[in-house]
C-alpha cells in the first residue's frame, strides 16, 4: 500500500486518473475541498462554516458568564467548554426528523458531541478563562460523510475567532489556545486504506476510523471502528499514517482562515 | 428598489422627515432590505436563505411519500404540508438553549410553526401533489426581529423552488401553487405606526402585528397583540395599510429569486 | 337577556330573517345565551364556570406567593400572571386523550393558553399585585366552538372575584384592574359574516377571526385565519363591527356576574 | 337521609357522644352527605360529578371503538376498561401543578388510577361489551380528603348511566354490570376507628384504609395504611366494620342516583 | 379451610404430598426457602441479594448527606427514606423493556416502589439518622411471584445492615430502628388460601394480597386485591392468617441474616 | 518503557514487589484477577456475572422473535443485535441516580450500549439467527474501572451460552459465533502504559484507551482519548502492545468459562 500513501495536496489533481480508483477520483491521501467561510452567524462570539466537499457545518462558538454547577460545587476554577451537535432535518437525503420531535437525543449525536467537546477542551487551558462556559455548536447543513471531523474542524477555527474576540475586547488577558486541534476521517474501501470519506464511500467502508491530532502530531483521540468487519494491525498503521497527512493539510487552511479573520 | 421603499399610508407620509424617527432612518412603511440565496441546503427539495436586515432564516422544503395517520384514517386524498420553525442557538445574542436540552418544545416555536404551516397551505392545493407530506423547515441563523415574517416569506420562495423541481422531473403534473403568499410585521412605536420592526423596535413597540397576505390582496392571517397596551381602531387601520404595501414589495422580490432560479 | 342578543351590526341585520339562515336560527350578530356559575372551585381565589351556548369552561383563578425566576433575575418588580387551557377528556365528541398520555402539550393549547395570558395580561397592573403570580387556569368541561373566547371571558370574571377577595383580605391595597376584557369569535360562513360561531359553524367557516377587546372599545388580540381561504378588507371590516357589537354585550354580562359576587 | 346517616359499629356506637369527637361532629360511622349531579359532561356517554362533604370529582366515562394493542395481539376476546384520574390544579388549597407542565405522572395518581381501573374492572363483565374500550376519567374538582373512594363510588354511577344510554341505543345486547360498587375511606384518628375522612382528619390519622366492595358485601379491594405507625388486628376489625356500613349506606345513594337518570 | 391454615415451616416438608395440592407440593401456609446474600453491592451501605424460591432481588441502601427540597422548605428535622424498584429487564421470561426505553416508569412499578418507601419508613425513625437521605434501591434480578414483598422483607435486612456500620462508624448515635418488617403474599387460589404465591398460582389467583407487619404482629399494610373477582370476610379472615405465620417465620431468618453480618 | 511492556499472565506473581509501580502491586501487562459466574440470570437465554477485579457486571443475553422496523421496511434478511449499558444506582460509591429518574438517558452510557451494540455484532453472524433480536443488556453492580470492557468480554461469555443453549434446542441450525471477542482497557498513567486500569488509575490516566479484539488478533475497535491530554505515536504502539497480550489472556478465561456450561 506504499503508493497509497502518497499524500497529495488538495491542488494534485494529476493522481486523479487511476482507473480503479475512488469514485470522485481522489487518490488515497487526497483530502476534498476544504474551506471555512467566517462569521456565518454574527449573534455567535466565533463561528465559521466549514464547506469540506459537499459536507457543510455551522460552528459557533458562545460564551456564557457561568460554570456546571459540578463546577461549583466541587469548586473547580477556571471555565468549562461543552458542545452539542446536530444535523438539519434537511442535511440528509431523506428529511431527519428533529430530536424534539422524537423526544429524545438520537444516540449518534450524543456520541459526536461528546467526542467535540472532549477534542475542543484539549485545545484550551480552561484556567485560563474565567469563569465561564464555552458553547461549541455543531449544526449540519449538508451532510455527505465526516460530519464529525469537520464539525471538530470547523470548531477549532470558530474558537480561534472567538478568543480573538475576546482578547480584543480585554475579556481575557492571555490566549488560553495550547493546541492546534483538526481531525479527519480515514477508512478501508475494498481494501484501500483512504483518508477522507465521502458518503458513498462510507457506506462502502469495512474500517471506519476518526482522528483527532494536535499541531505537534500527537494523538487526542483514536477511534476505528469495523462493524460487521475487523482490521489488522497493518491497516491500523496505513490508516493513521494517511490521517497523519490528512491532519498536516487541514491544519495549514485553518491557521490561513483564522488569519483572514 | 429606492422609490419602492419610500412607502408609508397616507395619513402618516408627513411624518416622515421627524427628526426623531426611526433608529435606523427608515420612514415608517420603508421595509429593510431583502435577500435571497436560493439552494443553501442542496439536499432539499427546494431551499432558500432569506437575509432581511439583519434577520436570517435558512427556509427548506422537504418531500415525504407518506401523509399523517389521520389522513389515511379519515381517507383523505391529497397529500399534507406542516412546518417547524426553530432558532438556533446562536441565532440571539444570548445563547438560546435547544429545545431537546430543555426536553421541551418551546411555546412561542410551537405557535410560529402552526402559523407558517396555516399561511403556506393557503398558497397551495394539497388536492394536487398526491400523497406526500411537504415538509417546511425554519431554521433561524440570526435574529433581528421578525423572523415569522421572514420564515413565511423565505419559505413560499423555498416552496416555489421545490414546485419547480418536482414539475421538471415529473412527478407533478399541474402547479398546485394557487396564492402567493408574503408576511410582515407591523407595529406601534411611539406612538407612531411601523412597518418591518428590528428587535430594537420590537421590544419598544406598544402593539405587534403579524400580516400574511395574498399576491390577490386578500389576507391569510391577521394576528395583532396589543401586549401591556391596547389598540385603537384607527390604528390598526394605520397598520393594515402599512403592512399591505410592505407585502406588495416583497411579493415582486419574491418573484425576482423564484425567477432567478 | 332577548332583548340584549338581538343584536347585529348595523349593516347586517336586515339579513336576520332571511330563512337559509344559521343552523340554530340566531341572526348573524347574535350572541348564543351567556351565564356564569360563579365559586364552582371554592379552593381557588375566584372562580366561575363560564357556559356560553354549549361550551363550558372551569375558570379559576390562584394566586402563589411566588414570581417566575426570570423578574427575580432580572429585578422586576410587581407580579406576573400565566394562563394554562386544557381540554378535559370528555370535553369532546371523540375522547380526547390527556397531554400527559401523550407525553406532550398539544400545540393548540400551548397557543390557546399564550393567547389567554396575554390578553389578562392587559386586564391588570402587574405592579399592583406585590411579588405574586396569578395562575389563570381554563378546562374545558364541554366543548362546541369558541372555547378560546369563552376562556378569556370567563377568566375576567374569575380575575375580578380573586381580586375582590384579595382586597377585601386587605392583601391588596389598590385595585389593579385597568381595563375589562372580553372576547368573541367572528367568522365567514357560507359567504356571511357572522358572531360566536359554534362548533358546527365553525368548521363550515372559510375565516375563523378571535377579538379580544376592552371596556373602552380598543383591540387588546386580532387573530383572523383563512386556513384553505383568504379574506377580503371589506370582509374584515364586517367581522371587526360584529365582533365589536358582541363584546360589548358580553362586558355588561360580565359586570352582571362580577356584581352578583 | 338522616337516619340513614347515624351509622356507627356496634362497639362504637357508645362513643358517639363524647364531647372530644370529630371536628365536624359526625358520629365514628356517619358520612358526609354525598349527591350525585349526574350528565355534568354532556359529551361522555355517562357522567356525574360527586359531591361528598366539600370533596367534588367528575365522573365521566367515554367509549372507544378499539382495544389496547395487548388485546389484539393475544386475541383477547371483549373489551377493556381503563381508568384515568387527576387533580385540577384548583382543587387544593395550594394550587397544584398539572401532570404536563411537571413532564410526568405523578407517582400517587398513578396508583390511584390503576386503583380505579381494577375496581371498575370488577363491575363489569368486559365480555359483553364487544370490541370497545371504557374510559373512565376521574378529575378531582375539590379535595378534601377521599378523592380516590368519591372517584371510585361517582365512576360506578357514570358507567351505570353510560351503559343504560349504550343499551338504550343498540348497541350493547346484555346489560354487562355484574357487580355494584362503592368505596369509602376508614381510618384510625387519635386512638378511634372513623368512616369518611375529611382532609384534616386524614393527615391526624396514623392509618389510612380505602375498602372497595360489591353490592353482595364481598371486597374487591382492601388498602390500609400505617405510614409512621402501624394498626393492630382489632383496629383492622373495627374499620372493616365501618367500611362495611358506610358502603351499604353509598350503594344505596348510587342506586337512587341511577335511578333519577 | 383450618387444615390449610395449618403453618409449616421451611423444613416441614412431610405435608407436601398431598394430591390435589399446591403446584410444588407446599401446604398452604408453608413459605417457599427464603436466602440471603449479604453485601452483595459493596459501594452500598448495606445490601443484600434475598432468594425466595426463584425469586431474587438485589436489596441495597445508599446514604445521601441531603434531604428533598420540601423538608427544608418546611424546616423539618431529622431525614428521610425513599424507594426506587425496577424489574431488570432479563428478570422475567419474556425481556421488559427497560423504563428509559420506553421514555416512563412503568405505573406498577411506581406503586410498588411507593409500597416499599412506605414499608421502611414504619421501621425507621427519621428524626434520628440526621439531615440524610436513605436510598432503598430493589432490582429484580429473577421474578417469579412476590416480587414486592421479597423486596420489603430483603429491603429490611439491607437497612439494618446499613445502620450497624453506621454506627460502627459513628455516624449515627442512637438505633433508630423502631420496628421489624416482612412482607409476604397470600392469595385464594382454586379457592384455597394460600401463602407466598409463584407465578403459576398468582395468574391462577382470584384474590391476590400481600401483607406488611411489624414484628410486634401489627400491620403496616394491608393490601388485598380481588380483579375479575372478589372476596368474602372469611376468605379475608383466612388470608390475614396465612399471612401473619408466614410472617413470623420471615422475621426470623431476617434475625439470622442480620446476625450473620 | 521495555520493560514495562513484559506482560504477565494473572499468575505472575513475582513481578509485583517493584516498589514504584502500581497501587495494587502489578506489573504494567497484568491483569487483575477475572471470573465468570454463569447463569446468573436464568430467565434470559444466556447470562453470566463477570467479576474483574472489584468490577462486577451483570451480562445477560435475551432473544425476541422480532427485528426493527428498519430491517422490515428494507426487507433485510436475518436478525439484529442490540446492547443495553446501565449503572445501577448503588454501583458506584456516591449513588447515582436512574436514567428514568433523570427524565434521560445519560450520555456516557448511551456511547457506551452503542460500542457493546457494535462489537458483539462482529462476534456473530446476524444471517445465521434467522428473524430474531438478540439483546444484549449490561448492568454494573459493582464499578471499579473498565466497566464498558468487563461488559464486551462478559457479554461474549453469555451470547454463547445463549447460542449453545439455542442450538440445543433446535431453534439454530448453524453456530452464527464468527469471531471470539474481548476487550481490555489501557492508558498511559504517570508516564507508564499500563493494562487494566482500575478506577484509581483512571482517573489519574492522562490517556485513556478501549480495546476490542478478536481471537484472530484483530481489530473490532480502538478508542483512545487523551483528554486534557495527548499521547504520542510511540505511547500508542505501547498501549496496543500491552492491550493484545491482556486480550489473548481474556480470550483463554472465557473459553474456560464457556466449556464449564
Amino acid at each position: 500500500m506504499p503508493a497509497a500513501l502518497r499524500l497529495a495536496s488538495p491542488t494534485m489533481s494529476e493522481e486523479k486518473e487511476t482507473t480503479n480508483g475512488r469514485p470522485d477520483g481522489r487518490s488515497p491521501g487526497e483530502l476534498r475541498s476544504v474551506r471555512f467561510r467566517n462569521h456565518i452567524a454574527p449573534h455567535a462570539t466565533g463561528s465559521t462554516l466549514i464547506e469540506w466537499g459537499d459536507t457543510r457545518v455551522i460552528c459557533a462558538v458562545c460564551m456564557d458568564d457561568n460554570v456546571p454547577r459540578w463546577m461549583k460545587e466541587q469548586k473547580v476554577e477556571g471555565g468549562w467548554l461543552t458542545a452539542e451537535y446536530s444535523m438539519l432535518p434537511y442535511s440528509t437525503v431523506s428529511r431527519k426528523a428533529r430530536d424534539i420531535s422524537r423526544g429524545k437525543m438520537d444516540g449518534r449525536s450524543t456520541e459526536i458531541q461528546r467526542l467535540i467537546g472532549r477534542s475542543l477542551r484539549s485545545a484550551i487551558d480552561l484556567k485560563k478563562i474565567g469563569s465561564r462556559t464555552v458553547w461549541i455548536d455543531c449544526d449540519v447543513l449538508q451532510a455527505d460523510g465526516g460530519t464529525r471531523t469537520a464539525s471538530i474542524t470547523g470548531a477549532f477555527v470558530a474558537l480561534r475567532l472567538a478568543v480573538a474576540r475576546l482578547m480584543a475586547e480585554g475579556l481575557i488577558k492571555e490566549d488560553p489556545i495550547i493546541n492546534s486541534v483538526a481531525a479527519v476521517s480515514v477508512g478501508i474501501v475494498n481494501g484501500l486504506a483512504c483518508c477522507d470519506l465521502p458518503y458513498v464511500e462510507d457506506v462502502a467502508a469495512s474500517v471506519d476510523m476518526n482522528l483527532v491530532m494536535t499541531g505537534k502530531g500527537e494523538f487526542i483521540e483514536v477511534q476505528g471502528t469495523g462493524e460487521e468487519a475487523t482490521f489488522t494491525p497493518d491497516e491500523l498503521t496505513a490508516m493513521l499514517a494517511l490521517g497523519k497527512s490528512g491532519i498536516e493539510q487541514l491544519l495549514q487552511l485553518q491557521e490561513a482562515a483564522v488569519s483572514a479573520g
